[in-house]
């Protein structure tokens, strides 16, 4: 239907997460319409970011040197592991500033149905970082669905025998919510998890 | 927030239309876990559709020759010429197979706001396009909203000495949507427009 170079654009802009047909059209004809050196700066950015990223080989969150800003920053706790499936968590839980200690990224979570086991995870990797007994609490933030769930319990039973404070975030209604607009299996954990108030 | 490279890629992918902080988030991480040869090729395509695009020197749609296809395309009827706003609509258009004359893309709409007047559009192109009495009939495609309204009015002012059959795209209900949710505009345009059924 288009110039060749368009619809190849259009066909990889096409493929990216979340971008439809109708979006990647539109995209398209704002490159062909945009300043030549802002496009450039887009194709760089994309590709600097696959030659530069690398993974922190301490805890698998994105890195640009060998460890991430979090392994590297001294100020960080050192007792405190928080368990996460994706990077982009680890950004979401840096946003709050409520968490101080240090994270352990998996790389995703246990699933049957995409054939992801515990040995596709970087288990193995957390089993050796809890090893020397510096750390004591491990807080479990895997997704609150069926497969952060179930990975959450395995890593429990793991690390069972190692002694350590184990956690999970609270589940419960989104602060700024709707009471009648929450599902029912979270407003049934909201039950569950409701706390006394001291008045 | 990110380390550098990612969040350089995220400003950029914020800038495109339609993708917000969270998509350009989610790309980004697309990007960061997707093949090197994928990222490679959707670079190229960004850069190759600014190089080797340019547009038609007879009716400004998007060519990679100095014609575009349907202005090199020997069957097409040169007897009408079917005025649009964008190189998009020349698409939306063809996409229907119901015409099968020329183009003429003005590369935008009469716009106060924008700051957008009549010297801004390829109008005196038109106009040239006109001159020899080959067209007969002059489709005006502008949008169907104020800006490209005023377009369409202006332009048939401007060929109104020259003999020629002026018309406008009929505006009413969208077919396959409900009468009800229709707005007030378009259902007493639809009215305004009602045609004799033949029983």
């Amino acid at each position: 239907m288009y110039e060749g170079v368009v619809q190849d654009l259009i066909d990889e802009l096409g493929r990216l997460p979340g971008v439809g047909p109708k979006s990647a059209q539109r995209i398209a004809f704002h490159i062909l319409q945009a300043e030549s050196t802002d496009v450039r700066r887009l194709a760089r950015a994309l590709t600097e970011v696959k030659e530069k990223v690398r993974f922190c080989a301490e805890c698998g969150n994105v890195a640009q040197e060998e460890r991430c800003r979090v392994c590297l920053d001294p100020r960080r706790d050192l007792s405190v592991i928080c368990v996460v499936e994706e990077p982009k968590d680890v950004v979401a839980i840096e946003r709050t500033r409520e968490f101080r200690g240090r994270y352990h990224v998996l790389g995703g979570a246990i699933s049957p149905i995409d054939g992801v086991g515990p040995g596709d995870l970087r288990i193995r990797e957390l089993l050796a970082r809890l090893s020397d007994g510096a750390v004591t609490e491990l807080i479990l933030a895997t997704d609150p669905n069926l497969e952060g769930e179930a990975t959450a319990t395995y890593l429990a039973r793991m690390v069972g025998s190692l002694g350590l404070r184990v956690t999970r975030l609270a589940s419960g209604l989104p602060v700024g919510g709707d009471l009648e607009y929450a599902d029912e299996v979270t407003l049934g954990r909201a039950f569950e998890g409701r706390r006394l108030l001291d008045v």
